[in-house]
């Protein structure tokens, strides 16, 4: 039995990625999944926050925010609340933890990564979005700077995974689907095929170790195509994602 | 002599407005003045501010925003700063103001308007872009009621107009017009040739009344290529703008 | 036909400036417009913002505040709100670019004027009040220096015209016809005669050209009164501004 | 030997009170302490906080500020700081409770009577000022409510004393005496002579039971001065007060 | 070879859980574990929030918070800063999520659940133990509730695991170990054994399904032996935790 | 007539400090006083706040706060507020005040001691069990400097003291006593016998000066009692408090 939009289980919602999206940052892409639409971009500053300072080493820092039409209802911005929510706060964190995990900071340099998400059409699955399209926006950017060591050390993207009543594990859930699942599981992985982060809920509901790993199956299968469409859109550049890695072996 | 970017003094930068641009505002539009980008959505809500509460009477109320990297360097996240800025607060209290003027608010009954103005990308005239591109958004999501009356009043629209010590009054100043220009003028005028916002300043600079005229000029045929453009994208839709007004002559 | 309170409609209401209102301040005021009192206070700061170190310029800048009781309802503070209000950010944005106009900054050398200017009062035309009651305050904090070269460089003054239904276009309006008024325009001008702000804005009405012109004649009319009162009280310091532009003829 | 303003150790500043001071509140008063000047305004709100209503009860409530330059070096405004300080909050809490010692809130009835003192000048004493100033404004706005019994039951007024190493025990110390006194204390008093409030601190230093009770014997007088001046500025509304206590004698 | 602390890879911290630690709340429990102690409480307010209300169902929410000197050098207070930080949301947010899964909320009835965690003492895992306390916090609460059916489903215990270089997966990491681990995971399960949530992060790290196995493994038994001391300290009331369930089958 | 918890009225409730309660401060105390707990610690930082840099001095300031349910209700968080009310400053300015009085800053050196008061159970009487209890912590810390002479000159403690219809003046209020007291004090004494801070309020009441020396001859005999205390669990470091004072006679 297939999908409300028809997909199959086991099946990503299209996806495309518009690189050098706008004319200002170092790096900007805008990442659409299915009808989830992300602006990333990602920008370059010759300075460390101060608990790093003096010590060689970059940083990568992310921020996340949503139109406040890109849902179905209005909401209200978090500048005009003077706070940003926990939700966002979650997003923002994650995404510039799990873009850490694949960039040599010492080969940074003393410099900051700020990357940018910004939903500016949401229907699920915006963070994962943000950082599958964060990461692109990131290698464009540090692709700029004048370094010989490259310091991208793998590929990086994130897609959900859950369980529905009806279908069992299903993969890259959009709003309708994610907002009826039992289990809501989002996967970070690596063009290795490990583990960055991974974050399940039962949503009022539990979950078996043997659900675990349905899902898990899932996840890996649709995070490898969508690393192999960021090296599509990152050419060239996409040869030195991880070849210090590649020279040492 | 031309311009930075070869227009002549009295040339509007190119103007798209793609309608439609999201799927759920009832009314959206991605408007693009030269580089200068803005995503315009009007969201209708059924209840007004508690000052207005059974009346009768809606409201028309505007939001603006830019995102961190629409401009050539970082600006911090007004949602981070815990605070919404100065300059923000006055662009968008001038286009819920300017907006008003063209709505018969008793016709548009007890609900509210929330219009908000995302700049993706600024070179300047990014508040004129907003007013021009709300209008058309605002329109459309009032034109999705089932109105006997319709509210709108007539066509709105605005664009800046500034000195410059090498070509004196010029059109519609991109971000480096902007940045050297004497004076700044921004206008917003109706389908019927008034004014509705004139907000001229002198930049650590003064202007006579001589100088005034030429801007005021400039300004106005200005503001007709922008409305003749908001008639097209309309459609049939433009057709009952001002419709209580014709008919009562 | 007379106004509300028996003026003609190009007459301004009765100006009082007491100078050396307060003790402590390098330059004070207490400004009264009819009913309207605002106390104008200059400070001088011995250093400048970080924007502007280390360039030999100076800065001037203002505050603007009501006391709760100046209206005839009373108003929540902004200290106790948390934040400044959309309509307070604007009026002293403002206030600081005006005076900006008229003081020549190098000359000022690497100082802050910071003007303060606290309504105690208030009966309509509260910010151009204020501004020429600061351009006062200021010009006296600076006659206390000791500079060689005079860095203001003209007068400034504002106040305020609009047009009303009964009158047509009239000047200097208290609370009750700025209410009422259709279009409501402030205007700052130099001892020269030029223009150094003009915000004219349909209150949910527009204005035409013909109009404007009318309400900018009556609006030059009102500032020549007002600065020629800067003057008297200023005595001898009235001497020193623009003496340079005055010497370099 | 004499005090730095020529003062005995005994004498109060002198004190003048103008009573209407503005136009728009229930009462107010502008009250002068040798060179601190405050304004005091109070206005009667026909409704009460969430936790009294449906009581039959009113409420007395106070706010305290002063104008940046009210001292002899800019203060940063609260409003602008996003909070209001430790000290404002006590000095309000102060008022308000001191005020509330004197008001029948049941004969109030179920209204808010909201005390602003906004202090113009500061030399020492704004706090006692206010309080002293605030029981007219507030007499003055309750004498306009049509009330068969009148629900101040007291005269209240306030001053510090002190202790320096000069003098020994001084009263109503300004700026300069405050600033180096060993002991500063207020007291709040009724016009029966009881206390309402006494608040003592030795800054950075203690003092005897003796200190104390030289300090409160010149508190007690100065009191008892400024409850006479009260009187005189309250003319015939002077009767009102403590009027129910006396009939029930 | 053993751990920092002497342990077993697979051995808890000593866990001790006082019950009825404080007088006023409902529910109160000093939760240690190791060095890590947090004071957890339940209050039971007879009220839903607005999202909630009319829908004859309750609601569980959390907040935590640390002592300044909870820790090794002082943490500003959240209070002073003015606002919560992305650390504190996120773990507030687990909390209330993971109780949630085993709370019936319509047997609840419209009542709210607010679950306090305050740690005094922080050794590493203070989310884990905070959950595993507020589970006993929670049932004793709702044991003094008069309902027929009991809302607690099932037990639930938190607790941490991680991979470290030198000993692979270990159990129940404490402050240096944390620092010092590659991988870090936290896991919530029921006493049936199911998954409510989890969380694995490689801290600039990545990590395989292997190892994601291991620290499933002694998750799952540390979690057990977590569950039995629950059902010793609540006693009587841990028979009627998932009585409902149990009387289903 | 003896009180609602069988006290005499000139009797303390019984006393307990347990010194060392936490691990990480410099100096820790749990001070239980009846049913009020709070813990109470001290943090050394090797720097001063910016107004006394440089000037070989230090300073102590304190900060106090509430679990949410240490009362009898649950009390929202001032981290969830954004804003520290104004009781809670009131009383950390006190404490802080109230602990320099008894340190010689020179003494001390440029360091800043952090003074942190968290009320785990409150019971009445909060802020002056913190304030005996804080005097212990801070003496803790300052004895593991390294310091020839001691900087703390003399013990301090706090009690409150109050009037109630019932039993005239009565020693150390608990919460019940406290609500319904007609006067409220509370006193901060050294151990030689002096005020350092005494804050008497009616409360919608009044007292006579014969009220006032009953309640300062209970205060002083219990905060004896106090002192007492406080030199038993310092034990030895008891004999550096005031050594350079004794020393200098």
């Amino acid at each position: 039995m297939t999908r409300i939009d028809e997909r199959q289980t086991n099946e990503l919602r299209p996806v495309q990625m518009d690189v050098d999206y706008l004319i200002h940052p170092e790096g900007s892409v805008l990442i659409t999944v299915g009808q989830t639409k992300v602006i990333c971009t990602a920008t370059i500053e010759e300075k460390v926050p101060p608990f790093l300072r003096g010590q060689g080493k970059g940083w990568v820092t992310a921020e996340y925010s949503m139109l406040p039409r890109a849902t179905n209802s209005r909401n209200r911005r978090e500048s005009s609340a003077g706070k940003i929510g926990g939700r966002t706060m979650e997003i923002q964190r994650l995404i510039g933890r799990a873009l850490r995990a694949v960039v040599d900071l010492e080969k940074l340099g003393e410099r900051t990564l700020w990357i940018d998400c910004d939903v500016i059409q949401a229907d699920g699955g915006t963070r994962t979005a943000s950082i599958t399209g964060a990461f692109v926006a990131m290698t464009m950017a540090i692709g700029k700077l004048d370094l010989t060591a490259f310091p991208v050390t793998d590929f990086l993207a994130a897609t959900s995974v859950g369980i529905d009543g009806e279908h069992g594990a299903i993969l890259d859930l959009n709003y309708v689907e994610d907002s009826s699942a039992e289990v809501d599981m989002n996967l970070v992985m690596t063009g290795a095929g490990h583990f960055v982060e991974l974050q399940g809920t039962g949503e009022e509901a539990t979950f078996s170790r043997t659900q675990l790993n349905e899902m898990l199956d899932l996840g890996e299968s649709g995070i490898r195509q969508l690393i192999s469409k960021q090296k599509e859109v990152l050419g060239e550049l996409a040869n030195r994602v991880g070849e210090e890695v590649k020279s040492s072996l």
